[in-house]
C-alpha cells in the first residue's frame, strides 16, 4: 500500500510540477511562447508519462476524481479512497511548492499571480461565469471518466490507455482552459491555489463538486452503456 | 443495440463539443490563443479518445459518411445505418446546445456568430468557393474512409487504428480548416449550422454531399486496391 | 504488383496532398495559422495514417529514396524499384494537380508563387545555400533511413514502425524548413515543382542527388550498425 | 560492443542535431516559426524516433545521465559507462559541428551565438538564477529516470517505452527551456557550448552536476518504489 501512494503522489507531483510549471514559466513569453497549446500538451503528457511509469504500481489515477469515478464503477476498493487522495493532495502540494521556489528565482521575481491556479468570473481567463464553469467541469470530468474507464476495459486493446488517456487530458484543457484555466482534478486546484495571490481558494469548492459529480456521472453512463447485452 | 446506438450518440456528441468547442472558446485568443492547429489536434483527439474508449461497443463512427463507407465496403451492416445517423446527430446537437449554453455565460456574450460552422464562398475562413469546397471535402472524405479502412483490416497491426484514424481527422484539419473550416463529417456540420447566426444551414448541403460522395468513392478504392492478388 | 503501384500513388498523393496542401493554404495565415510547427505536423502524419492504411499492401514508401534505400540494404527487390518511382510521381503530381485546381479557387487568386516547392539561394525560406542545403538534405534523408530501418527491423517492436517514421518525418521538418522548405523526397519535389512559379524545376536535382546519396549512405550505416555480433 | 557505441553515438548526434538544430534554425522565425514548443516536440521526437530505431542495440540512452541511472538501477552493466559516456560525447560533438556548418551556409551569417546552448543567469532565456537552474534540472532528471525505468520495467506494457520517454523528453522542455534552456543530458549540453559564442562553457559545470544527481535520485526513489510488497 505504501509503494502505491509513493506512484500516486509522485504522479501528482508530476502532474502539477510539468502540467501548471508549463503555464506558469512558459505559456506567456512573447513569440516563442508555448500558449494554451503546449499547456494543454504538457499536460496530458504528464498522465501519459506516468501512466506507464507508475501505472502498474497504483492504478494511476492522479487526481481525486478519477479515483472516486474508479470506486463508483467498481474498478477500486473503496477502502483506499481517502489514502489515495491524502496522496495526490499531497504530491500536488509538493509540486506547488517546488514551482514556487524556482519562480522566485527569477531575476525581478514580484509574486507569482494567479500561479496557474482556476477560476470563474473575474478569475475566469476569458470571463466565464460560474454557471458555465459548473457545466464544463462537471461535463468535462463526466467525458474524461467515460475514456478513462472505457480505454481500460477489458474489451480495449491492451497497452493504449495511457495515450488515450493522457491525450484526452490534453484534449480536455484544449476546451476549456479559456473559461476556468481547466481543472477536473481538486488535487492539481488545491495545489497552486494555496500559494496564488487571487482569491482562487475562495473559489476553490467549484474545482472540488464539480470534477466529483462529474466523475460519479461518467463512471454511471458507463456502466449503463458498457454492460453486455 | 441501444447501447450501440449510445455509444455513437456518445462519441459525436464528444466529436462536436470537443472539436467545436476548442474552435469557439479557444483558437482565437490573441496571443495565447490555440489557433487552427490546436483546433486540428482537438478534433482528432475527440476520434482517438472515444475510438479507443467505445469502439468495442459501436465500431466508433461519429460520423454519417463513415457509416455509409464503412456499410458500402460491406463492414457494417446497412440495416443499422438509420439508427446509426440518427444517434450521430442527436449526439452533435446535444453538443451544440451545450456548447451555446456555455458560450452565454461568458461576460459580454453577444451571440455566438458562426459558432465553428463550415461554409463556402463569403462563409469560407479564406474565401474559397462552392467547387473548391466541393473538390477539398470530396477527397479528404475519400482518404479519410481510405484509412480507416486500412487501419482496421485484418492485415494493419492490431489496436493502432484510433491512433492512424484520430491523427487523420488532424491532419484533415490542418489541410483544410482555411477552406471550408473542415467537415467531412454532415452530423458535425449540422449541429453547429442549427446554432450560427450566419447562413450556414443554407449551405449544409454541401456538408452533407461532398462527405457521403467522398466515403463512397474511398471504400470503393480501397476495395480495389485492398482485394488480394 | 498493380495494387502495389495504385497504393504507392494513393500514398504518394496524400503526402504531397497533405503535407504541401497544409502548407499551402494553411501555414501562413495570420493569428491562427499553423506555421512550419503545423506543415511539420502535417507531412509527418500523411505518411503515419498511410503507413497503417497501406503499407501491408506496398510497403508503405511514398518516397523514391527510401525505395532506394530499401532495395539498398536487402530488404525490397530492385526489379520493382521503376514501376515504385513512377507509381510514385504519378501519385505526387495527381496532388499538386488537385492543390492547385483548390488554390485557385480562392477569390483573389492570382498565382501560386513558390507552391511548397523545394529550393537554396534565393529560393530557400531563410536564405540558405547550396551546400548548406546538400549537406542537411544529405544528412537528414541518412537518418530517415536509418529510422526506416530500424523500426521496421525483427527486433524492434511490432506495429509501432509507423509512428516512429511518421514522427520521424515531422521531427525532420522541424529542423529543415527554414533551410530548404525540407525534400528528403524526390516525388514531393518534383511534383509541386512542376507548378512552381519560381525557379523551382531549375534546383530541382540537388532533391534527387542528396536524398538518393543520403538513402544510400543510411543504409549502409544501417547494415553497418546492425549486424549480429 | 562497437556496434553499442556507434547506435548510441548515431543517436546522441540525432538528438543534438534534431533537438538543437530546430531551436537554432527554426525556433524564432517571424510568423511561422515554431517557437519552444515545436522545439520541445523535436528533442521529444530525436529519443522517440532513435529509441524504436536503434534501441534493440544499445538500449538507447544517448543521454551520460541516463547511462548513470541505469548503472545505479542495475539495469546496465558499470563497465560499460565511460564507452557509452564517450559515444554519447562524440555523436554530439559531431552534431554540433554539422549544426554549425549549415548555419554557416546562411546569407549574412554572422556568428552562431548562444547556439541553443544552456545557461542560468545571465545566459537563462529567462532569467533564472543559479539555485532555480540547479533545483530544475536536478528535479528533471530524476523524473525522467522514474518515466524510463518505470516504461521499460517487466510490468509496463511491451513497446511503448519510446513514446513515454520521448514524449517525456519533449514535457520536460515544455517545462523549462524559459529556465535553463533545458539539458538533463551533460552530452547535448557540452556539444554546444564548445561553439557558443557565449560564456556556456563557463556555466557548463551545472549541466553535468545536476542532471547527474538527478539521475541517482530518480534512480533510488524507483527502486524504493517499485520493489514487489
Amino acid at each position: 500500500m505504501l509503494k502505491k501512494l509513493m506512484a500516486e503522489g509522485v504522479g501528482t507531483f508530476w502532474l502539477v510540477f510539468g502540467g501548471c510549471g508549463s503555464a506558469i514559466y512558459a505559456a506567456g513569453a512573447p513569440d516563442v511562447g508555448i500558449g494554451w497549446l503546449g499547456v494543454a500538451l504538457a499536460f496530458g503528457l504528464t498522465v501519459l508519462t506516468m501512466a506507464y511509469a507508475v501505472g502498474s504500481i497504483s492504478g494511476g489515477h492522479f487526481n481525486p476524481a478519477v479515483t472516486l469515478g474508479l470506486v463508483v464503477a467498481g474498478r477500486h476498493p473503496a477502502g483506499e479512497l481517502p489514502a489515495y487522495w491524502g496522496a495526490q493532495l499531497m504530491g500536488g502540494i509538493l509540486a506547488a511548492a517546488a514551482l514556487y521556489a524556482i519562480a522566485s528565482g527569477q531575476s525581478g521575481f514580484e509574486g507569482v499571480g494567479g500561479f496557474a491556479s482556476n477560476g470563474y468570473g473575474v478569475l475566469s481567463p476569458n470571463g466565464y461565469g460560474m454557471t458555465a464553469a459548473l457545466i464544463i467541469e462537471t461535463l468535462l470530468t463526466a467525458v474524461f471518466l467515460i475514456i478513462i474507464l472505457g480505454a481500460t476495459s477489458a474489451r480495449a486493446p491492451a497497452g493504449f490507455a495511457p495515450i488515450a488517456i493522457g491525450l484526452g487530458l490534453t484534449l480536455i484543457h484544449l476546451i476549456s482552459i479559456p473559461v476556468t484555466n481547466t481543472s477536473v482534478n481538486p488535487a492539481r486546484s488545491t495545489a497552486v491555489a494555496l500559494f496564488a495571490q487571487t482569491d482562487a481558494l475562495g473559489q476553490l469548492w467549484l474545482f472540488w463538486v464539480a470534477p466529483l459529480v462529474g466523475a460519479v456521472i461518467g463512471a454511471v453512463i458507463w456502466k449503463i452503456m458498457s454492460t453486455e447485452d
